[in-house]
Formats: structure tokens, sequence, C-alpha cells
């Protein structure tokens, strides 16, 4: 039997952003939950307007601001009040309006990265801790099943100790200066974005991606960043060493100025018994290699694949899944939670706080003209 | 201003259906209509059941049968009431209850093949009509941005006039008996499926696409079908060779036996000046040949791509849309006409004949040892 | 202990020429062959100038024509005579110079289609088989080792019996007329290349291919045959349905006119247990489909192939080889044939007759608007 | 005019060593060479049975040693004698033969890297360069054509100034110990291979490729080797952070230890403007990539490619070409330049000089836990 139907608001969102809508799409893909209300901008007429015009969502519930939202949907009957807030401004709110929403007693889902420092990222930590609520990272990659499948392949083991990692996030937008995009305006200012610009936003995804399938964590990083449009107060690219736990090494590489470049994330891992290659362009293949044999190409929703990722399936192997239907996982499994339901792993505010971790220690790093930092591993 | 969201009732995709759920996954993904109702079993128990826990509808907009809920919701107030239905039944129950969707005042959605025979077709196509109502056939793939792209890149003439096409959609599903299937059992029943078993569920599918993009008529088929599972009463393999409006020749392939295969559904076309190539396995790509110059590879959403393909993307290039998006493309477009909105192509009443037409001289052709048979072009 | 090097003669392969060269890397690549005579054009100045600029020979041994060739060649001490004649020219040249050859006591490798019709080729066949000689085709693309592993995958009956089968080869190099290229001319000129044009040339190693990898016989086509440049005489496009011993079933298309299209070779196969899929374009992989498990990539020359394709590579896997090392193949059988040593198998007189047959059977089907027409298979 | 092929001798290349036989098919291909004589191993007994069984050669001309060699070879007349030797022993060999070479007055073809250590490398290129002959280093992946259409691509300025380079060069031959590979013996041995293992092999490969193409040179480097095989002397793993002339950035990564990989070499390169890929495993496809407009895949011998990557193809476009045919191309261009021919560049000993400074500041760079490490650029 079914549960009901979870009610979210968002905050964040409004018009001229993009990721408000994939949100959106994504909670809403699978029927577990429907947007309800928003605070969608800091502008009250542009909040009016976004959550009217871009979600169909009745006047009264396009608040003008997210402390307003918290307290009136509190005062709401049980049955109408929002259960969680998906949280989508830019960098520098996640934290304010985590706090708030968990004091108003509201589970979270937060866009990445989770903080913007490590300080800050502790604190809503301990505040969650503290509380009985659920709280989500959209590190949306994860939800893809070919990287469920290849976390659980190599925790079975079957590839030996890992030796060798690298990740890669290769995109080109920024590549000149991009004045008129919201997006890049916010995503290149410190006030905003924190201390890192590229790193910050996909060097980020790239840390965890790595780190939720090889299940090591990163002891040392010995990172380059670079700016290379002139004027931009953040880096747009960069190269980082890793030392990782059980002596693997490896890279993370991310760049915003890889001319021609869409979305290319990468990820590649070698034990000691096998190895696994993966590439967002095709999502739905796992290549799974090994000394004495063919190499293999695992399919979403193909025999032979395991059971979590068989389950983070929606539709016969063959029929392209995508970017939304991974970032719904996260999604499903959040919901499934909330419902006490059995669910998939998703990124925990654990994973915001290692990718804090190692966004400072990147940016420290390049700072100290390459210098190896230590990560605070517990 | 966005217009209200459309309420859809469903026929079928109940219990052990898969089709029906990809149909609400994609009805509902960008937000112009949501499922409110359904009959989505003969059996008016499953009918309930599978409303209320696939669906999550209240118990009283689950309906025991299509006729209970056209009439019931007629009676409904017109901000309540249901404004279309979609038809996922199987084949021989298509025209019957589109039938009386329309003559209830319905707009219809209905899956392919349109109906078991051009007869029937025939006296849908007149009621249809004959009516106000609007109408669609789920060819999905033609929502597919590159399709679309692929269409507008010969229909300007860039190609120059087409000669050679081919499509070929190869399946392996059904390469044993699939005794314990509820999908494999109807499929290859003729009084469920029709008169053609691969080439009515896929096969459409491959002269569908091919007509699409082309813009051009099949004029006669010599069509060799195969059975190849013992005790199997209809095709499951099948290879027709093809004379189009225009001189062009071409062939269509289409196989549920063909082991290993998922869904590889694959068009190629070549003109005097140029030629193209699309894969659903690589769906975000359009490979554009010519002969003077190197390859292009048109990718949905990136520069270069047209107003049509730009429009049926939701999100940044190099974050793949699939299978569910563009059949939400479909949706999105029927649901923007029927408000009266600037909307794109989706498969029409007429696109469900030519396609019955084509099945029927198929079979006709294969029959008589591969004689051509021509199809009935107006 | 090394044998050692056997000494060929060529006819055919002067200047404008490209097959020449080929042959002649091909032969000589892995030491086991090399070029000291020729008859390089019907044009005996041609002939000099091409067998000293082209090949490097000693004016001596540039022959103004095959049958002074054979003839002074004969007369030649033991040691230095050519052991084989390689036959590079247009068609019609095939079997006069074949039969030359073989009367004056040469071995004869040479190139496809065998003949210009069934009759001489079987008169070609009953002369070598009343000889000592031996004689090989140059279906060069039997060659790969990738080749070489589906024929034994599929002979080793993994697959289980082949239901499906369909080989492409489509090219664009002829889309227009092309006036001043001496390989179009002939190649479009029925005095030169017999009955057939795109079919005689690469329609006929599509078949070959398709029969080597299947051990299928084709027992019938069903062919519709186009010329779409205007005023040339010979078909430049067509598809092919066929019916194989075994009663599998299956598709061979071949093109010139696929604009943007360069080599594109393709193979299918599918069994009732397991399938097949091969490209020129990524010629060291052959992708083996199952039903049950995910689908796996064999490599040339990495663990998990085959003997016999292991022994048709050279190089570590990864380090790609190629076109003129496939070709390469046929000549090192072959002369490992001629020392008497293990060899591989090459194309024999057999395959060229079953390419014939082929040949005049797509050409009457077509003829016949694509009526049935049997192959005499014996 | 045809000039006469050139005669050539080989160091090294006896039973066992798989790249001797690599030289000889590549030297011979395209008939400018042929080999003539040889001290193929340090024992005279082995040196002869090589020479006779691999090569065929005459038991004369199989010498004990590359000193008797020389020495014979002087003695012999002008039309005999070989013109230039092909160095393929161990690296530790590398100088001492090409200096005996040298002052026996033989041109010099070299395998990578040129020595041990920059001191030997600047004392062979001063004797070099007190000589008039002609030395060429086989960094063989130089010779693959769309890598010429790349260096002219990047050098035409139409990608603008270079930003972001990589290339990475994946092997897992040697992911365990391999005692009983002769190729594994003397590569893993600091004695035989100077003082890099993995980075000496193949990441000299990587720095050559990367500096051809982006006509760039390295200024410094912080690089993190590993060796993961227990007991084993040299690095068999590492990745490096490069700050290169202009200011571009980048990574050179290699690894003998990442399982099941062939010979997986790339290189990325990212411009103001545009930017590029290509691939080992798809060597005859050149990526371009544009902000603006569909990327493009430039194909060996298609149109739209540039004059000096149609130079190195021998056949039409779509018959691939591979490994040996890019090791030809080395071959190819030294023997015309010998001739006084027009030519395309092949490795020299400057390139070879800065292979070693590369490897000698990686390894420097490693002792110092990462610290930058500036390399001598004049």
């Amino acid at each position: 039997m079914q549960k009901r139907k979870l009610r979210f608001g968002m905050v964040g969102g409004g018009q001229g952003a993009f990721i408000g809508p994939v949100h959106r799409m994504a909670a809403e893909l699978d029927g577990h939950a429907e947007l309800v209300c928003g605070a969608f901008a800091s502008d009250p007429q542009r909040s009016q307007s976004s959550g009217q015009d871009i979600y169909r969502l009745p006047a009264q519930r396009c608040y003008p601001g997210y402390e307003v939202m918290f307290k009136q949907e509190q005062a709401l009957p049980a049955d109408e009040r929002m259960d969680f807030v998906v949280i989508v401004t830019p960098n520098h709110l996640h934290v304010p309006v985590a706090q708030a929403a968990l004091q108003a007693g509201f589970h979270v889902v937060c866009d990445k990265p989770l903080a913007m420092h490590v300080d800050e990222a502790l604190q809503l930590a301990e505040l969650l801790q503290a509380s009985e609520l659920r709280f989500a990272l959209t590190h949306n990659y994860t939800g893809y099943p070919m990287i469920r499948e290849a976390r659980d392949l190599v925790a079975s083991g079957a590839l030996g100790a890992i030796r060798r990692v690298s990740c890669s996030y290769l995109q080109g937008w920024l590549a000149q200066e991009a004045a008129d995009s919201k997006q890049a305006q916010w995503r290149t200012d410190p006030a905003r974005a924190g201390s890192a610009g590229c790193f910050g936003d996909i060097g980020s995804h790239a840390e965890n991606l790595l780190s939720f399938v090889s299940g090591l964590a990163i002891e040392a990083v010995c990172a380059d960043l670079s700016t290379f449009v002139p004027g931009r107060a953040l880096d747009d690219d960069g190269n980082v060493l890793l030392r990782l736990s059980n002596g693997a090494r490896g890279t993370i590489s991310a760049s915003q100025i890889a001319v021609g470049k869409e979305n290319d994330l990468t990820l590649q891992l070698y034990g000691e018994r096998g190895g696994l290659e993966w590439r967002q362009s095709d999502a739905n293949s796992l290549i799974v290699r090994w000394p004495d044999k063919p190499y293999e190409v695992r399919r979403s929703g193909w025999p032979g694949t395991g059971e979590r990722s068989q389950a983070a399936t929606r539709i016969p192997a063959g029929h392209p899944e995508g970017y939304i239907e991974a970032f719904a996982q996260i999604y499903r499994d959040f919901c499934l939670h909330l419902h006490g339901l059995p669910h998939g792993e998703y990124p925990s505010i654990e994973a915001g706080l290692r990718g804090n971790r190692f966004i400072e220690a990147v940016v420290q790093s390049s700072a100290q003209d390459c210098a190896w930092v230590k990560l605070d591993v517990n």
C-alpha cells in the first residue's frame, strides 16, 4: 500500500534559476512528493510571480521570504502543511535557511555544497543531530543506477583493494566572462559562492562521487587551482592530487573553462583485481575491466546488475534514463526514509561536511603552492 | 502566465503493466497535467487496488470500467472533471475506448498502434473529425529533441532530396517463450494485439519514426516476417524493403528475438548532399555527415541546434535526457495545444492510420511471399 | 626456423590504382613475401614507370603484359622466379589472368569478385582443381582477428542456432558522378565491372563476411537494387532479404551513395542464446550479447579470445591494428599454406564462386521486381 | 621518381622482444627501407638465431655485438652497407649504442626514452650536433594522422591560447609481479630502465604527445609517483601537475597497474576558443569542440583535414589505420629526410632531451613530496 504524497516547499528557484524546476521535476517524478509552497526569491514580488508562473502555486503559498514561510506553514493543519523544505539558493544561504527549517521542525533537502565553510557546516550538523529530523544533500549523481552498481561492486571486494582513482568534471560554460548570466554571477562571487568557484560547484560533485563509489576517505590533497578568465575572483579550473585511506592515490580535475564540454563527468577506479569506468554521457553503462577476460558492460536494468541498482531504475533496459531520473532517485530514497520504508542511500550531512573539508583543503593547498594539506577525517 | 494544470484519467495501466506508470510520469513531468482518475483494469477490484496503490488516487476515482468513468466524470463539476483520457490498454481496446471517450466529450491520448486494422482506424478518424476534440498517439520517440532536430534538418533541404532511409528496432526479450509475462502474453495474442506481433508493437514505431523524420510517404512494401519461437501465433521478427514517395528506397527491420538487445532503435537517412544517423542508446546526439567536411554531432540543448529541438529540452546540454523526457514531450505539446498555446508537433490520428496501413501491408506482403504491396496514401 | 621469403608478381596496380600498394604492403608486412615483378598496366610504358616509381623494381622485371611476365618468369632460375601472382586488375581480367597464371604454374592471389559471371568462375575452379596450385581471394575483411573470433564463437555453438543475420556496407564516394576518378570509372562500367556495380564491389564483401562468420549458406535472395546517380549503368545502392540454410533470415545492404559514410561495414548475428556485433570502425572489438548477463567486449589480443584470433594479431592489445593488418592476414595464411605450415583459413575459390552466385541472384531478383531467386548451393 | 630503398641494421630486438618486429614492420611498410643486418642480442648465439629465425637474414649479417656490426658494415661496399641503425635495446644501452653508431658514421633511429639521465642525453646531443648525421626518436604516437592534425589545429590558433591540457596513458599489464616476462624485468630494473619505471616507459610518451600537440613547454612539475606492487624498485603509477609556458596548466597521468586497461592513451586540450580530444582506441578520429556550434569529428583521410595529416594516411578514410601505420610514419619521414625530400616532422633528439628532463624532474618532485620542480627549458 502506497503512503501518502509528501508535501514540500522550496526556498530559491525563482525566475532565472535553472535548478529549481529540476528539483520540482525530480521530487515529483515518482509520485512520492509534490511542491505546495515556496519562497522563490528574495524579492517578494518575484517570489509571487515565480511561484504562480513557474510552479502554478496559489498566491497564498508563494511567500515573501523563508522565515515567513516556515512560520505560516507551521500554522497550517497537519494535512496541508509542508513536510520538508528544498533549499536551492546560492550557497551562502544554505545553512541559514536549513537552520531555520530545522528549528521550525521541517526536514531538509539542500543543494550542494552544504555550507560556506567547515565551521558553518559543523554547526548545522550539530543542530541536525539534536533534532529528529532528516537531511539530504542533493549530490544527485549518486542517484544514477550504474553509480550505485559501481559502489556495490567495489564494496563487494571483487575488484580487490582500490589503488588508483580519478574523477573529472569538465564544463566550458564559464570560458568567457558571463556577465549576463544570473547563474554565472553568483557562482563567481565569493560572498555568495564561498571560497571556491569551480571546485565549490562541481569539484565538490567529483569529490562526492569518488568518495561514494570508492568508499575511501581522502586524507590529503595537493591542489593547483587556476583562474583563467581575467577579473574573476574565484577559481574556474583546477587539478588535485589525492592520497586516500588505504594507500590509494588519485586525482580530481574540474574545469569550467574546458571550451565545448557540456557536463563531462567521468569516474575511473582500479583495484588489485579489476577496474571500472563510468561517464555521464553514457550514464546507463558501467564498464568493468578484468585482467584475464573480456571487459563487460553492465547496463541499467539489465540482468547481471545488483538489487540496489535495479531498484534505482524505472523502465526497461535500453530506454535511457538520465539526469532527472538520477536526481529523482535522491528524492525517492529520502521520501521512503521519511515514511520509514526501506530505501537506498542518499547523500547525508556527513557527505556535506566532507565536501566542505575537501573544498577548504583544496583552497588552502593551492594557496600554499600545492603543499599537501590533510583533511580532518572523523 | 501559466495555464492551469490539466486533469486526466487513465484506461489500463493496472498492476503488471509497465507502460501505465511511464505515461503517468511523462504526463506529469512538466507540470502541465495530473492524473485524477482511472479505470486501470478490467477487473473492478484490481482497478481499485491499482489506482490506490500505484497511483495514490482516492477510491472514488478508481472506476470499475471506462464507460462508468466517462459517465461519472461527465457528471463532475468542470473544475474537477478530467480533461482528457489516456488509453494504455492492449491494442484491441484502443478504438472502443477512444470512441467512447470522444462521444463523452473527452480529448484522447492513445497508445500505439492506433487500431486492430485500417477500417477500425478510419472509423475513429471520422468520429474525431466530426468532433472538436484533440487526439494524440504516443509514438513517443518523436519527442526526442534530436529526432525533431533531424526532421527539421531534412525539411530544410540541407541534405538534398532523400535517397536512402533505414530504421531498425531490435529487442531480445521474446527470444524464448515468455509464458509468465503479462506483457508478452497479450502482445503475442492475435485477439488482443492484432494481425502483427513484433511489427504491430515496434515495427510500427520504426515506421513512424522514419516517416516523421523523412517527411516521405511509404508507397509500397516487400516484407518478410518470421516467427522463430515455436507455438507463437504472430511474427517476432521481420525485414521490409521500402519504396517511398520521391523515389527513395530503404528498409525497416524489427525483431524481438535479437538476443541481448535492449531497445536498439536506430535511424539513418542519406540525401543527395548529406546524411544523418541517430540511435536511442545515445539519444542526445545526432550525427550529421557531409561529403566535403568532418561530420558533426549535434547535441540536445547545445548551440547549433534548431529552435524546435531546443524547445524540447529541459536541462543544460550534457545532462542526459532520456525516454521519459521524450515521452513527456508528447504530453507537453498536447497540453499546450489544448490550452491553445504554441506547441510542437505530436503524432496525430493520421500517423496512426498510416501505421495501421503499414502493418496491414507488411502482413499481406509477407503472406504473399514478399510480393510488393502498395499502401493507400491519401 | 623461418622459411624463405616467397616472391610474387603483380598484375594491375599501376599509377592511379589504390589497391595495388595496399596488396604490396599487406603481402610484405609479415616478412613472408616480397614483390619482385609486375605487369602493372595495359600500357607497357605505364607498366614500366609504375613498377619503377611506385614499387622500386628493376626495369627488367616490369613487364609490358601478363603473358610476357608469366613466360619470362618461368624462364628464370628457381631461386629468382616469382612464386605467385597477385591479380588486382578490374574485374573482367581476373579470370583470364588467373587462367594464364595457373597454366604457367603460378599460384594465384586474386582480388574480388572472382569473375564476371558464374560460368567464368566455374571454368576457373575446374582449372584450379586440375592443378596442384593454390588460390586465395582477397576478401580481406575475414582477416580481422575479431571476425575470426566471431566465426569461432558461432561455430562453437555458444550462441545457439543462428536465427537473424545482417550485414551492411555503406560508402558515399559515388554519391555524385565521379567522372575524373579512374576507380569510379571502371567500377561503374558493365564491361569491366560485370553485371553489378555496388553489389559486385562491396555487396560481395558483405555476402562473404556474413557467410564466413555465420557458416550458413544463403539459399535465396529478394533484392531491390537502385541506381540513384543519373546516367550510371549499374546499381549504386541496394537492399536484399535473405533466406539461409537452417531457417535463418536476414538482410544485406550496400550503398555507394550513403553520403558522408566512409567504409561503414557492420555485421550482426543473433542466435537462440546469444548475439554478436562487429563494426569496421571499431575493428578490434567484438560485442557479444547474452540474455542473462552484461554484454562483453572481446578485444583483439586480449585474454578471453580464442587461439585463432590471437594468431591473427601482431601487437599487444590496445595498440590498434587496422585494415592493412587484416589484409596482411590473408597473405600470411596463404604463404604459410604454400610453405606447408599450419595456417588460418583464407578465402578460397569456393568463396568466390559463392560470391558470383550471390551477385547473379541479386541482379536477377531485382530485375524481376524482387522475386525470390534461389542460389545454387553445392 | 622513387629513391632507392635505404638499408638498416637493428641493435636489440632478439627473441622475446616485442618491439623489434614492430620496428621492422614499421620501417618497411612504405617500402622506403629494409632490414639488412643486426646485433639482436647480447648473446652472440641468440643474436644469430634471432636474425635468421625472426628476420630471415643471412648468417653473415647477424652480428655478435653492435661494435662488430658497425665495424664490419663500414667495411662493406657503399651499395650494400647499412644506412642507419635502429636501437631497440633496454634504455641503458640507447646512448652507448647511439654514440658508437654516430662515430661509425651511421644515422640513428632510437627507441625512447633517449637516455638514462639528462647528462647522458646532453652528451649524445653534442656528438650528434658535431656530426652531419640524422637522428630520430620513436615517439611513435606522433605519427598518427589525427595527432598531426591536432598539432596543426593548435598551431593555427583556431583554438585560441591553450589554457588546459591533459594526457593520460593507462595500462594494466604490470598490476601484478610479472616475474616471467622479459619485458617486465628490464622495465622494472633501475639498472636497465633508469630512474623511472612507468614514467620512463609511458609517462615519457604522454609528455611527448602533449608537448608535440600543444607546442608548449612544460616549465614545472609537481609529481606523485607510486609503487603499488610490493618489491618493485620503480614507480608503476603516477600523477603529475603541470605548469606550462604561456600560463597553461594541466596534468599527466600514467599507470601500469590500471587493471584491465590495454594501452589507453588519451589527450585533451582546451584553448580560449575551442578544444580537442583524441584517444588511441579511436585513433582515426579527432574530436574538435566549439562553444557555439556542434562538435566536429575529423577523420583520417577525410575532407576537412589538413595537408600534413592527409600525407600521413595511406588508405581511404574508414579503412582504419593503426599503431603500425603510425609507427611507420616516423620511419617514412626519417627516410624522406635522409633522401633530402620533403617530409613530415619526426621526434628529434631535442624531444628526447626534453623527455629526460621531464623524467628527472618528475622523479625529483615525487622524492620531495610533490614540491614543484622546474625544468630547464632551453
